[in-house]
């Protein structure tokens, strides 16, 4: 049964030099507009849900345009503010084997999501409406504003019987130096308002400042997982071990942790066309999943193969419907479909 | 020396989302002309010899376009009809490794060579004029009025001491529900007025029905062939047996059996650019080998080679001539030329 | 107050080759989908009403792509219907100064709207839902299935208290011979239904029949458009007479007739640079009007202002907000904006 | 009557900026092959005829893509030889209003064409083969040797009783300094071969050293087209004189003389998109109304349509139909044709 | 003979849909690297002088990228400084006909340019190193730190014998609320600081807040331009009026004052391709002018024409080289150049 | 410390099919300059010398073309000379898998480079201007015109104490028949002059005429190239050994012989975007590390690193700055930088 599921999270313009060129060789630009929360959203919709953004949009024609085109992509719209000036970008040059990729960011901290007033969302509202909504790090690494709102609304929505998802999903980019010391009481707060959480051991290592004897990233993920799960009182843990090969093929094992126990998706290896938004591809799977109650092994076995198609896709954002995934969990490559 | 030689069948219109996106993505289609008659008429241009289309194209801007792409393409155009108001039309996006391409075909029912009317073509005037000719089981799914013409139009060529060869091309989708039973009379029919085959085992299995005890498709090949080149008076029958890999590479082996033995080609791997239309050149290669009189050995790698580099190339129709399919059946992978 | 309008018909791919050249020239082509339809609520929903179409779209990738454009353009989705495998399509070369744009159609008879069954559309649950409803008569001329689901529900609309809106809009090409004969008694169908129709003295002479002794259009107007509004009842009658200018401008003046007189725009003379759909920005215009109870003169001038407008923008549907006609009724030619 | 008329010419390839960039701007090109045989014979193709090229393309890709881009416009291929290296270029960038068009020429003069040596063409075949051929100054300028084919091909058609048309088009930057002079004696012989003739009166004056005392270039032309016409016998002189505007729009007026009168067309006025090759589509229009037996009057007419729908499309090559040349002859400026 | 001038500016990065679409309706955008200073320091080696920018560009590929487009443009580099990490940007949308063109800025306060910090810049060495500057009201506008380094370099000009120009160019969007009142101090002194200044009676009247009795801008320009000369102590004003007509053309007609006199250039009318930039192309002319010591008349007429050239160019940034703008002086619209 | 490093050498245009399309398939081209000297300057120029150009460009839209596209990639521009008419081209179509790319020259004999007069270098002038001088093997193909400039030229910089670099670089298709006969007496003239040499054992076997038992291409290099730099008195020999595999990727192995002892580079494995040009980011990294005064197994690590590099960037020309060689040479594959 479709769910009403939102994620609150900025809305960024990606400014892609097309083909292989640098920014110092072209001149054309391919733009679209994503972000954790648009493709989570969206991936949503794929999935037969209801996706709302919850975001503030600027005032001009450059928020007219990322309305537009997160209506393209299915993403319901009700709980879009529009408001202030800026709108968040990234310019992107692809890289070409052991050249790699290069994102270069303009000023989002004046951007109308990060700079959004007290009183632009109606977190009792947007509470009553849905069933459960995503929340990431990246947006807690913004100014205490946007952290407000972000916790001001996880509380509404737990308090309204609602589902609270967080992705950990740290950039130390974004918290720049002592970040794990600046992040760590930020990223309690939101593991103790979470039912399901997205993350890893290094996660627990860094961020939460936990220790491990072990040396394999297996072994630390199963040592220290259950403890997460058990200090913050998190229902669902879940998240990937990703590696990169040299000829542009990537490998992606899911691993989800509920009722004790874990689960493993078998390891998929696939060529990369896109790797931006591709693990958020994999977060709705296992939303997808724990809100439909699949069995443990058929979530993360669906939310691998999510993530895995959005590897092949132009742009941030998956774009598979649950058909699509659940086809390509079953076959094996095929010729052209006719 | 050059033959005059001819294929029939539809003209379709390509229309093909550039790069990797979606057409719910993107914006612009790049536009073709193809077909397997139009791919057979002009790889054999290519390979020296005069390659006729058979076919009729709407009186309106878009018959105009196709009958400029295809002399482009070295097709020579005498004796194609222009009359109707439509052209079959097919949307190509393309996959990515593990997320395949898909085809969208557009009403191709109503189409100028599917609705053409008795008396459209002069079967004795083409029979006189040319030295063989080119059928494919896809128009033989279409409807009794385009089937009409081409069994007429085989018998004609045949009367005329003219080779026919068929490539039976059996399309699942084309042909729907209880195909096989429904295209197994018209499959003998073209089968008894055939000189030249392009099969392997499956359609001799699955559209004439035949049994077989073995199970590796080498060995049902090798069993059925020889039994359907009796059965219907079949002078040469050739095809191929495909590998599709993950890395994007396929391989290919090529047979001939004529004179009562089987000869094969090498298994040729490469990787693929663009895998519509490359059967049609293998085919081409064999027809070319056949009607040039080459050893079996030389035809079979000729084509073989012919469906590798077509494999290579932008658009559904071969662009090697004679000559660089000769350098490529014996270089190796060489740098750039110049 | 924001309305709930819905306007029923058929979703077209345009596919337009870039620039001036011809089909047979280029290799490119630019796609978008449109129809008087899909224009209409557009506009609607950028005057601040809930635009809805009501119309049915084919369960493949083309399917996806038109419903992903529409959503795109701000068109409300929830009346729209899947199912069948086609959509009606339309290539268009743009013309340059003395040679004209030429438009070719694809099949659209068979597309999945022309084709749509009985039961396809919940007449009483879409007339409880909308304030008003708009047809057109490029609908009426397509077949009997489609005529009986516009009379239905254009029917369960007025039962219910919405308001019908009829715009004429006879295409010789698609009635074809002896086409307003036939065109005649489901005109005067649509004629009895209508609450506001968009026509102008043409309709009258060809389409109704009526004799006038006038010799000049607007003397002819003023004759026959009262008696078209008694005969049939309709509350309101609007339209535009236009003159084509050699240097690539048009002229436009714009009439309402309503509560027994004639209110006409002043005459608005502007550069083209796409000419389809602009008419519907202007029937977009009248219902915007109309609903919100303007006074006719403003009514005409803002109705004509947003035509002008629509002339001015790529593809076939408006893109100007209401502000933006507004401010273009007022303000003269300015430098940039910044 | 459809005739077999050649054009005898260099095949350039154009490399058009496109947009209004300038060379130093842009990164991208779009190309191209003309030439003045080129765009005739492509002209007299869609007038019904069949448009032989005599030319010479070297034997490498460049030359097999012009031999394609040839097919493609309809140019019957079966005269032009293969041999050489190299191909003639210029490159384009476009003006706008008050900026002038720039056309940078690469060495044109080690073309295939240009470089052909003795016994390249086969002159009495081509001359038993055809109807008439075309001929144009601008060879005459390149050097000995292909001045030398064209006057012994020009001869062996006269042999042959076929018709010798020649185009003056007399380029001050290809003949260099004391151009006239040296320029006279070639041009006199092409003169005493030739038929039709196209120039105006400043070829007589310049080029032919002849004395008027008219200021009007129309006095000019009646007083001195007359002389020229049976100082060399020629039957049949045509030409235009233009006027450029300064909003980018050009005035055309044709004459032709003939039977020792003068007739003209109407003067006409349009909007230019692409002014190279529009001449060509004029000469393509005299001789088509020479070959059909045209009266005067409809002769320069249609050549005048001609010319003027040429400078409406994209590329150096005119693409009109007769049937649409006829139908501009006699409509005005209408709307999108659908 | 070459002089060293410098132009103080901001950089800005052009984001530009193509065509005329809106910002919601593309998907790509065409980017380039502008801003007063660029197009003064760009024109100005093109009229055969060392054009230097001093600015500061952010040390990542923006910056990069900006800093090879300046090369590209003939700027000299050797006075840009790198640092700070953000490059200013707007996005324009084309206008067409009544449709007006729209700037959309991002985020500029925040730029490497507007942040740029103590120290930056060293004045007494770039003085040292040129003869004239030029200076421009947009940069006066920003915040104080860049209004200190402009007067600081401005003085040292100065103080060096460097002649300095002042571009008033008061943007009303960019001063906000009282504007006039808090640019006039800053206004006032940067005139008692330059020897060139580009205005006209709208500043004198606005920005300085002169009153006059004349109605007409022609009057007004007359009596107050000497009046501010005098009060500021400024050796040359010039400037232009411009009127914008409906059919895509502008007139433009430039003054200069100097000497107790004004001269006129005649008023020039053209097409226009890209207005933005083009008002910096006639300031480059009048600087030209003086810094060679052309006669009042001269010097304006160039301006102008160098001004008008610029509009048909894409790009903010002038291209025409000094030989261009003084045969576009004299020449009628012409032919094509071949 | 910087260096003023200049290479010598002709700049061609390079006019690339985009995509994978033959000449004969596609209607655009991409344009860039290039050429061996261009590469070395362009490289330089990014590891922090300032990189000169000694070439000659004509003057026209191509000229000026190519003269901004140089600056635009950082090659110092003083020494070049401006005069003849024409540029040396050629046509890229890019090969995949196993089709070859192929290129097809345009006239290069007539380029200004190649025609250069006497007089037309000053070779004393840049001699002391520079540190050191790059020729190449391609250059002493061309005419006896252009070896004299480059001999002179060499002589010029050795006596004044200036590091002379030679790139041996035989090309068959240049030197034609008996190529090696004619070009030896050339190359040991350069080789005589050549403080640093790029070679490896083919040209010391097929240039130079030396003998080996050996039948390895390593042993080969360890026999031969100790008697060369003997034979003629070299300081540095450096070259590579090239593998090319399969799937699109090549190996690569750097040597450099200097103080009598080879040092080799490991060997680096990577998928190859753009191959042409890659040997002189090889060639530049030499040249850096010698000038620079590297230990040799720096030197030919970071040479190799930078020719892996230079195989991931489209175009030519090296992009990479020596930051990011050095980071390659010691990072793995990594994820998307943000």
């Amino acid at each position: 049964m479709p769910k009403n599921i939102a994620a609150f999270g900025e809305v960024m313009m990606r400014l892609q030099v097309p083909g292989f060129e640098l920014l110092s060789q072209a001149s054309t630009l391919n733009y679209s507009f994503s972000g954790t929360g648009v493709n989570v959203a969206s991936a949503l919709g794929r999935f037969g849900h209801n996706g709302y953004l919850v975001t503030r949009l600027p005032v001009n024609p450059l928020g007219d345009a990322a309305a537009a085109y997160l209506r393209k992509l299915g993403v319901a719209s009700s709980l879009i503010i529009r408001g202030g000036s800026y709108l968040g970008m990234y310019f992107l040059e692809n890289g070409f084997g052991v050249r790699p990729s290069r994102v270069t960011y303009s000023n989002r901290m004046d951007s109308s999501f990060n700079t959004s007033p007290e009183g632009t969302y109606d977190y009792e509202g947007i509470a009553m409406e849905i069933d459960a909504i995503h929340f990431c790090g990246i947006t807690l690494s913004m100014n205490d504003g946007v952290r407000n709102h972000m916790k001001a609304l996880a509380r509404a929505v737990k308090q309204h019987g609602g589902t609270v998802i967080f992705d950990c999903n740290y950039r130390p980019s974004l918290w720049g130096e002592d970040g794990y010391t600046r992040a760590k009481p930020h990223y309690e707060e939101m593991l103790e308002l979470a039912d399901i959480v997205m993350m890893n051991e290094k996660d627990a290592i860094f961020t939460l400042g936990m220790e491990t004897t072990k040396e394999q990233r297996e072994d630390q993920l199963v040592e220290l997982i259950p403890v997460v799960a058990k200090r913050y009182g998190i229902r669902t843990i879940a998240g990937t071990h990703r590696s990169i090969h040299s000829d542009n093929s990537h490998s992606l094992r899911g691993f989800i942790f509920k009722d004790q126990s874990f689960t493993f998706s078998s390891t998929l290896t696939f060529s990369v066309y896109d790797r931006i938004g591709a693990g958020d591809a994999y977060t709705s799977g296992i939303i997808h999943g724990e809100m439909e109650g699949f069995p443990a092994v058929k979530t993360v076995q669906f939310a691998a193969t999510a993530g895995m198609l959005a590897h092949t896709v132009v742009g941030d954002t998956p774009m598979a419907s649950a058909e699509e995934v659940l086809r390509a969990m079953t076959e094996s490559i095929g010729d052209v479909e006719r």
